[in-house]
């Protein structure tokens, strides 16, 4: 694999897409590079990377294609920035669902001509991908559904809809009665919004159905996540990332059963003993904001400083799956209401008062045989910034070594983070 | 007046606050300094001024003295962040609201030990005054009662609980039926609270009473405010921008007796050509960002370098007092949605969308006679500074001179400030 593995162009239908063709051209061969680098130069990956691998390589053709079938087919396609906005409906409808939190510095500039630069990388270089029209699941979505979690997105939207059609979802800041009441109205609102979309509505059948998928995707990556735990890992956390980073691309069907596939081999290689840090390597988890695509800054500095990342407590991790939708609803009525209690547990930092997120970061990393936590914040993000001290306080009382990084998508800070996270591997060490 | 004032010392009625008297002890005399020369400099001010100097000579004594002796009297005190909380309720209860946010460098440092460095600087030095005890309106309050306005305050709430009791209201993010149904719930919740703390229910006697009180306030400033829009102006912008400070520590009746008795003056100076400003001075108006005391940097940059200023688009300024609540209601549930109605006008850049703003951006700017806005964002304020975006958008389609400053209360942008300023108001008399 590792020769041949390409990231490949078709400068033909992007042109269709209406992307800047010319600049998007090199992209391709700079991302066969990274992904060199960081991926293929690992040893002994399970052989279930090479679906993961070839997601990547068609990332911007071949995935593209399907979803601009999709849409000549009338069915709905849809962007995201959030894992509030609920994909069970989109499915429902027939839809496709794509994740568009920007990962890439590339596009930094783009945003940086038109919104302020001490905002979060990640809605900068979403809204640089659009102006600069150089990314093509950015052209190939009929719409899409912001909200309001943070200052940053929110009113990135208001100027975001003057390049595509932009509809926002209210999120409640806090989680009692009258916010859950609030928010399932928000989520009536996004079934008519798809319903409009594609001109007919959503039938019980093919919620419940959806539902059932979305479950049965969560709960493969559960088991992954699981069987990554075992000590010594049988799983990198550079692939664990990876895998969790195409659960926002991929279709749930094919990517449930490719995951199902991965695990039975993480199984069968526990069985034999065949892993990929010998026993006695440093665990770290990683909790904090999500890490969007090609966002592997830091878990690459993580493991090619000896140490193996075990848990991802971000919603580009555990967040995005730990809960699944109760199957007790039978009408559309009660489905939302099981929907909307899944979609409350979400334990995001724009909410407050928010220590169930404690609580739940204490418990994966001891779940996860952790030996320390490094939390990772996006630069400018106010939210989880600002819980750090709440964190760093829960694990000074639980006697659990902690370190704070806060980092953007420029390579500047590499050096720095590195001798960093050597010293908190040796801090553990010790 | 220029050679006696002095803010003045009680350090024992500080101790008795439980302050760190010593730390505290050299504010005093360098807020005389920095008086004298923002504000006693100025040549021909109106005689009301005295008042509101006299004010600022006890700011740290007589006024928190009275508030001092509110508590003893079971009066509940209540400190507050943003004009959205209502203040009506707390004073139908008999009871001190207090603006507490922070417009000091002098309690950054303390709020750095624990906050992140990159939040917005009136948030870090409010949190710095309680955790450092360095604010005497800190120390004397029963309790703060903040929001779910923006990131950073929302967040940061969670931590100051930690200090001094804490409960937050929820402001919803937008203005719709659902949102101002959140929303009155909400303010049900304050009343309870406020209720909780005096030990009895208030009525609608003195909800009424409360109500025609800051009614009679807010129209106060609002005649204050046309006033000084007359060309030549009759009172400076520093001028203007202290009365609207005070607005946030002073007893309601009392303010507005002297707010009315200036008003009276100004009329009178108006009347005799008296002006604080040459015919043909360049006129700009602020907007954007509250400017909480002792932030005065802006406007004393802004009018040494030759400029008066006419108008403040601001929490500290026209959006507190540019709507009264009706006076239609006669029954409680009736006069607690008047109340809702007249707040939900407030046009903060926490709701999306918030094009209202904009158009009262530039309504204040025809009606004030300015020539330029200047829009003032405090560093890291995301909401505001990504609706400058919009704001300039706006200015450039009417031909409207607009310049964007984000700032902190350091000093040493201060050179580089001065710069765009005295150019930009080159580039308006051109
Ligand atoms: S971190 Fe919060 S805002 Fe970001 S995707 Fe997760 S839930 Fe949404
Ligand atoms: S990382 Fe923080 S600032 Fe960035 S999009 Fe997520 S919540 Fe918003
Ligand atoms: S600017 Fe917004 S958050 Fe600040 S005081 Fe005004 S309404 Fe409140
Ligand atoms: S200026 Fe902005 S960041 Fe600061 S407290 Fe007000 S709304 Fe929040």
């Amino acid at each position: 694999m590792s020769e041949q593995f390409q990231v490949k162009a078709d400068p033909e239908l992007w042109a269709k897409l209406d992307m800047d063709v010319e600049r998007f051209s090199n992209i391709p061969p700079m991302l066969t590079g990274v992904f060199n680098d960081v991926f293929l130069s690992q040893e002994n990956r399970p052989q279930g990377m090479g679906y993961f691998d070839n997601m990547v390589s068609n990332i911007f053709t071949g995935r593209i294609q399907e979803m601009y079938d999709a849409r000549e087919e009338g069915r709905p396609v849809v962007g995201t920035f959030c894992v509030y906005v609920p994909e069970e409906i989109i499915h429902a409808a027939g839809g496709v669902c794509v994740g568009l939190c920007g990962g890439s510095q590339g596009s930094i500039g783009d945003a940086e001509k038109i919104l302020p630069r001490n905002i979060c990388p990640m809605v900068k270089s979403a809204f640089g991908f659009k102006v600069g029209r150089i990314c093509p699941f950015f052209q190939v979505v009929d719409f899409v559904y912001g909200e309001t979690t943070c200052d940053a997105k929110k009113k990135t939207w208001e100027l975001l809809d003057e390049y595509v059609p932009t509809h926002v979802m209210e999120i409640p800041q806090m989680k009692r009665e009258r916010d859950k009441k609030l928010w399932v109205e928000e989520v009536k609102d996004f079934k008519t919004a798809i319903e409009q979309q594609t001109g007919k509505d959503v039938t019980e059948t093919e919620l419940k159905q959806a539902i059932e998928t979305m479950n049965a995707k969560r709960k493969a990556m559960q088991r992954l996540n699981d069987l990554r735990h075992h000590d010594p890992s049988p799983i990198s956390g550079r692939d664990m990332l990876l895998i969790q980073q195409i659960a926002f691309y991929d279709i749930p069907e094919r990517f449930t059963e490719k995951v199902n596939e991965l695990c039975d081999e993480l199984e069968a290689r526990i069985k034999t003993e065949n892993y990929v840090a010998p026993k006695g390597t440093t665990r770290l988890m990683v909790s904090g904001t999500p890490m969007a695509l090609p966002n592997w800054k830091l878990h690459n500095i993580i493991e090619k400083s000896g140490a193996v990342i075990v848990n991802e407590e971000s919603c580009i991790g555990t967040r995005y799956y730990k809960d699944t939708i109760s199957t007790d609803g039978t009408n559309m009525e009660q489905m939302l209401e099981k929907l909307t209690e899944r979609y409350m547990q979400i334990d995001c930092s724009c909410f407050t008062p928010n220590d169930d997120r404690i609580d739940q970061v204490i418990k994966e990393y001891r779940e996860s045989g952790a030996q320390g936590i490094i939390d990772y914040c996006l630069q400018f993000c106010h939210t989880y910034n600002i819980e750090a001290v709440k964190l760093r306080q829960a694990c000074e009382k639980e006697g659990i070594p902690f370190l704070a990084i806060e980092s953007d998508y420029s390579p500047e800070d590499v050096g720095q983070l590195q001798t960093r996270i050597e010293a908190f591997i040796e801090q553990i060490q010790d």
